[in-house]
């Protein structure tokens, strides 16, 4: 089986300046190729370092992939090292430089400065990836039978590499399968999951192992097949189906999909819609729900009500009940709920009203109390939760059990079937 | 100076699912107490990976902090391995028992199961770090001279863990200072700021360091210094001093705070409120906003109309409008931001319209055409954008694209001053 070691390059990544996403998106393009990768080494803007992880890493793996250290800037060293660790000639490549001019006047359209021109310059043993996306080329460097591919750090344009690297990579190597399928629960912990999954655990064959991923109070478990025979595929397929119905209870999804692509798609298969009235969350319940592609065709809109004025301009919150009961209460979640879905004409809603913090918790409402109103028309539900994060999990935590209830009421709407 | 290198584990980071954002955090931690991170590594869950990175990484650090792999579930394995890597034997540790109980009976309110109660096994030569967060704790071996700290994956966990363990580590190791400033630029590219500051870098003292932070339209540029000299923090304020200068017409911000963080500083200082009416970017403006602790003193809420009908409804947007123009449009932005501005009794607005992808562009409208409306009552001001990313990367460059234009509204606002 093919094995791949990431290799990211950059002091911001050592500072902590930066968040290495390049290695999760690069990882899971392989595994789905079915390319092991075995590590990530991030170092920094060094040349030892990098001679380093070039040598060590080459000898532990297949493929070697390199993300960063290829900028038009000067704190940039890593060209003319790779250049040299493979033994070649720097020259200007004809097409990457083509391609620079043309994205300096037709795409960019600003001026073109020396240090442009002088990311045209590759090593002559390499094989150039163009880069569409932006003027630094990927090299492809083969040693000793291992190939070595060296990318741009920045996101979009190492992704566009990718996707031409993806299938001469798949041609050269010899892939064993691997074969993952994930499912997603909610509202129960990881230890009682695994609690009620001892027995399947242990029949599992060996060629099948299961993780468990926690995160904002939801748990996917992730079922992974190894190896080349046919049956496996088969063998997968029939514990997945085994994992669901021992979790019926607490199943969201049996796809590697996220809490919003599953409302999303209730909503779309019962041709409905949505809204939000968000305080404490501040439009992120609208913003997750948004960033699946097609949203429009279920989702109206939202109030955001951050402040008291809001609340009462816009969904006519009673100012005595904020001042008596506080804008964390039942009765401001149901009439921001119920004038939400008024104003908007949508047939769901959601709305909440917490406190996030670090600041504004009493002794009464300690940060972390959020109320929650979700239903339709005539029939609004509210319900009180305490979560015990800082500011930001608890609006991820927020808006997930936010989208779960309401999931949970679409499912259970007996009117409104598929 | 003191070297750290950060292990993660878990096949999560090694398959895609999971982006590793522990390494961040960890990383800049350390290097504002003068810890050197030299590299990251990231394995899975299997023995022969594991001790490999022990034994590697021990070799080149000082500090080796390891998260991940000490969870309830049967697919960890760290604990054992690290118990016999440093000689040890398992043993329930009484404190630690007494808080996990705790935890079950008055925090999560759920029964303990006897993988929990496992979790107060630790090997008898480490020093247990308490994990008030979670169940499992941290664990503190030294070797050979090294330094060796093992904690859980969960990042609030992890952090809490950390909290407990600098002032230690400080204690322990010798530190050379490192120091960091960093400003954030907007509107320009890399390339271009780089040119500017060609004679700048030149001149620069070898123990200061200057890199390029590209991202979504802004770059941040750091100045890192290295030393214990008393004289090189007054020479890197200086050199800050004049690169603030240099670029002074696209500095956002002489502190690594992000543009939210900016706007929101602006409006406290004048004592000014804003909104946002948010169609295309789904309440992810608003969401920005409201990530920064003590919003509320200066932003009311937000608008987000997704559909036509919430255009039409909640901002008043003429319908022939809509139909003629089309929703992205300057018109339409116009009177979004106008109504916001009514409605929400607000001092600024920003309002934004446009085609994030995948679908729905045009050749007239290709996907990445954002029409943005900015200003306050009587002078609003609308511009037309054309971004060419993905719609992930569309949406954050729309939002950060339209504070800065709000940014710089407030700032030559003269009717507004501080």
């Amino acid at each position: 089986m093919a094995k791949a070691v990431i290799i990211t390059i950059g002091d911001e990544l050592l500072i902590g300046q930066v968040t290495d996403t390049n290695s999760t998106w690069i990882a899971s393009q392989l595994n789905n190729a079915g390319i092991s990768v075995i590590r990530r080494v991030a170092v920094g803007d060094n040349a030892t370092d990098i001679l380093n992880a070039l040598n060590e890493e080459g000898a532990k793996a297949d493929v070697i992939l390199i993300t960063g250290g290829l900028g038009p800037t000067s704190d940039d060293i890593t060209k003319p090292l790779l250049c040299k660790y493979f033994g070649g000639k720097m020259t200007s490549d004809p097409d990457v430089l083509a391609h620079i001019h043309h994205l300096f006047e037709k795409v960019y359209n600003r001026p073109m400065v020396e240090r442009n021109i002088k990311q045209a310059d590759v090593p002559d043993n390499c094989t150039v990836i163009m880069n569409l996306r932006g003027t630094a080329p990927g090299m492809w460097f083969k040693k000793e039978g291992k190939i070595y591919i060296s990318m741009p750090g920045v996101p979009y344009e190492m992704q566009g590499i990718m996707e031409t690297i993806m299938p001469l990579l798949k041609k050269e190597l010899a892939l064993t399968t691997i074969l993952h399928n994930t499912l997603l629960t909610a509202g129960v912990g990881e230890s009682v999951l695994a609690d009620m999954l001892g027995d399947f655990e242990n029949n599992l064959p060996p060629f099948i192992k299961i993780a468990y991923l926690p995160r904002y109070g939801m748990v996917r478990i992730r079922l992974t097949a190894t190896g080349d025979n046919p049956q496996i595929s088969k063998e997968l397929d029939n514990r997945f189906e085994l994992l669901q119905q021992l979790l019926s209870k607490h199943l969201v999804t049996n796809k590697d999909e996220p809490m919003e692509a599953v409302v999303g798609k209730l909503l779309k298969e019962r041709n409905k819609t949505m809204c939000t009235a968000e305080s404490c969350t501040g439009g992120y319940i609208s913003h997750l729900i948004t960033t699946i592609p097609g949203a429009s065709a279920y989702f109206e809109g939202s109030f955001i009500t951050y402040s008291y004025q809001a609340k009462h301009l816009l969904l006519q919150v009673d100012e005595k009940v904020l001042i008596d009961k506080g804008a964390v209460s039942e009765n401001v979640v149901l009439k921001m709920a119920e004038s939400a879905l008024d104003h908007l004409k949508a047939d769901y809603v959601v709305a909440v009203s917490g406190i996030m913090g670090p600041e504004g918790g009493t002794a009464d409402k300690p940060v972390g109390t959020v109320w929650m109103a979700y239903g339709k028309k005539g029939h609004i539900i509210a319900n009180m939760f305490t979560f015990r994060w800082d500011r930001k999990r608890n609006m991820e935590i927020t808006a997930i059990q936010a989208l779960n209830c309401l999931r949970k009421f679409i499912l259970a709407d007996k009117y409104n079937p598929i």
